[in-house]
């Protein structure tokens, strides 16, 4: 594990990030099938093998997350969390225009929306970085499924809350056999496209 | 989705059950690798596939979280869960004597203990049922890395607290592509598992 320091999160100031003492809440949101829970696991055991960094990752299951919507729930803090549900969001990705206007309200304010710009074209705030997931898993991973990771390369980038490295052994851990290669190739684009962000 | 009731959950009657207004609270603890927290989003989102239920499922990574023991817990409720977090564990599932001697501790009076029988040897409570579900995995289905849907298929049909077909619909949404009849046979070989429990 790289032990590469995760400064103060200057929230969209690009490079520069910490997860300070503060809670750092992020949602991934999208329906089922995008693989949304699977891509927040990876996410929290990589920002959580920071030894200094806890992260609580949350599913849950009842009518307020019924609907068609899935999503999944971190809290990041250098202090111990005591309180596991998030309650105003430093972060949302949202897939689906559903999740995009189930969600956005719970962004704090200043707080950032990453969505798929082909899947959510109402945006509700103008903190918001629209970049192709699906387009990409398609053309340049040839996987529609991959679209999951590539965020998760993206967010990664985009916050620097988790060393690449880091990233990359968790996502190589828990590939299924013999798609390791095709997930890595999808993180690394969401790295790239990170580099390439701009404000929708 | 069966409309089975979930009925009163009468502790360790098989076939008695019921997920009451009371919280239910479960763990699955072993090692890294051995599948617990996907085991976990299996269960949790089968639970929660009953429109009455509320199921928040949660992993934790921090100082108390590290240290080779892998590990996720559930809270289940008919009434809105407030508090996500597990206090008293009503069941734990020890897949190895490191887990089983770290969160024993954490099984309410009356709770439920889980264990491999082969790996965990050293029993602290009485109220212990052990399977062999690493010789099941490797022995009836031919693949080690099965243990934890054959513990999903036990666990399941011990406390009774889903319909089978629940959560065979979610093992085969959740396998990888080509997996899908491996792991509905050891969800399978779980369920007639739990048929032979025996006190440990």
């Amino acid at each position: 594990m790289s032990a590469m320091p995760i400064h103060k999160l200057h929230k969209h100031e690009k490079g520069h990030k910490e997860i300070g003492d503060e809670r750092y809440e992020l949602r991934l949101s999208g329906s089922g099938g995008h693989g949304v829970i699977l891509a927040a696991v990876i996410l929290a055991q990589a920002i959580g093998s920071d030894r200094e960094i806890n992260v609580v990752q949350t599913q849950s299951y009842g009518p307020e997350a019924r609907g068609g919507a899935s999503r999944s729930d971190m809290v990041v803090s250098r202090e111990e969390i005591y309180y596991p549900k998030t309650m105003k969001l430093d972060l949302l990705l949202a897939f689906t225009q559903e999740a995009c206007d189930k969600y956005a309200r719970d962004i704090k304010p200043g707080g950032l929306l990453i969505v798929d710009s082909n899947q959510v074209t109402k945006i509700p705030i103008k903190n918001c970085y629209g970049f192709p997931f699906f387009r990409a898993a398609r053309e340049q991973v040839g996987h529609p499924m991959a679209a999951n990771v590539i965020a998760l390369g993206t967010i990664a980038e985009l916050i620097g809350i988790v060393p690449r490295e880091a990233l990359r052994a968790v996502v190589r851990e828990r590939s299924p056999k013999g798609t390791e290669e095709m997930n890595l190739k999808a993180l690394q684009v969401g790295f790239d496209m990170a580099r390439g962000a701009k404000r929708h």
